[in-house]
């Protein structure tokens, strides 16, 4: 298939996907129909089809592009820094993902509302729910990678399991995105400064304590 | 009124929620018509809208449900233990409101998936969204004091923000109730050690360490 080819159908597919998104974020899944999106990408119903055969097909698409959102951040931090501490990796998932990816990715539209959508539907729609699955243990095996590094640098107990480390941090992350959307007063700097002394103030949890934590006592 | 009256009108409401939340845990509240409730409850039309004038009033009803049971397992911690530390407090709401109360609570189903549609039917329903505003600061109010006290002991440096802390423990528990729906191989034995690791290990974070902590430089 000629290259234009590809990229025209991936353009296309973009579109579908933004008009999508933007109905499903204001108006959530149930309340949104086929033909609503079709009216809004501007598309034949016959064209919109061709990318995506249904709205469950839609949603699981739309959640795998937040999804790998959060993978590329990842991606990045573990390239960037050989021992990420644990909330430097909270505050580049904070950042990149929720604060700026999701709000001003590619289809434009803030997908952290999406997310809350995904979750009630992923407990009820089992494709939807394996899409979601894989990926958040795709994304707790990245906290678990920075987990294991941090203890490697003696920062964690020995006999510390690094994919449950993984799984906190992960929680740390989720816990976050629920109480930005419905909790009127949280703020980003402060729920991180709030994990920053709950994982021991100053002087653990940070990339200066590296050191100083190598020479304490096991 | 007389007391038996009131004792009534308590019994039909539970049976009401009961049915209600039951088909709201199954189907999703947009699944979910005040019909289907009716049908379940086995009352009539007339007698299900002097309990509840609207299905957004039921969704209400069940999450405040929800809600209470937390706030009861917090205030039962709190009265037990002068300075229970951040993973005894995370140990308490999982056991006890999750596990325990969610899924053993006096309306007899498993109320953990109702958490999810609460939160994504909060983001679009403003009175509802109120309500859970509310109930989480009310919640991260509760894990406040937990680290207030924590803070007193000497565990938490001194110009930490009991508040900030507490919403990051209120994440911990709101991450892992995701996990706990939609990751697989999810424990809460699991998290909470993982939780625990990353706070300190044996020697920080658990009540052995108020002692030692206390004499630790700040």
């Amino acid at each position: 298939m000629p290259r234009v080819t590809e990229e025209y159908r991936a353009a296309r597919r973009q579109e579908i996907l933004a008009a999508a998104g933007e109905l499903f974020a204001r108006n959530g899944f149930h309340a949104t129909s086929m033909a609503d999106i079709i009216s809004a990408s501007g598309m034949s119903a016959g064209a919109v089809y061709r990318y995506f055969r249904s709205k469950d097909e839609l949603i699981g698409a739309v959640a795998e592009n937040v999804l790998q959102n959060a993978d590329g951040a990842f991606a990045r931090l573990l390239e960037r820094e050989a021992t990420p501490a644990p909330v430097e990796a909270l505050r580049t998932i904070l950042e990149g993902v929720l604060d700026g990816v999701l709000r001003n990715n590619e289809l434009g539209i803030d997908l952290t509302r999406i997310v809350l959508q995904v979750w009630a539907e992923a407990g009820r729609n089992s494709e939807l729910g394996q899409r979601v699955d894989d990926a958040y243990r795709r994304l707790r095996g990245h906290h678990a990678e920075v987990a294991r590094r941090w203890q490697a640098a003696g920062n964690l107990p020995a006999d510390a399991d690094p994919e449950q480390v993984g799984a906190a941090m992960l929680g740390l992350a989720q816990g976050f995105l629920i109480q930005n959307l419905l909790v009127s007063d949280t703020s980003r700097l402060g729920y991180v400064a709030g994990v920053e002394a709950l994982l021991g103030g100053a002087d653990r949890g940070t990339p200066k304590a590296v050191t100083a934590a190598k020479d304490a006592p096991a």
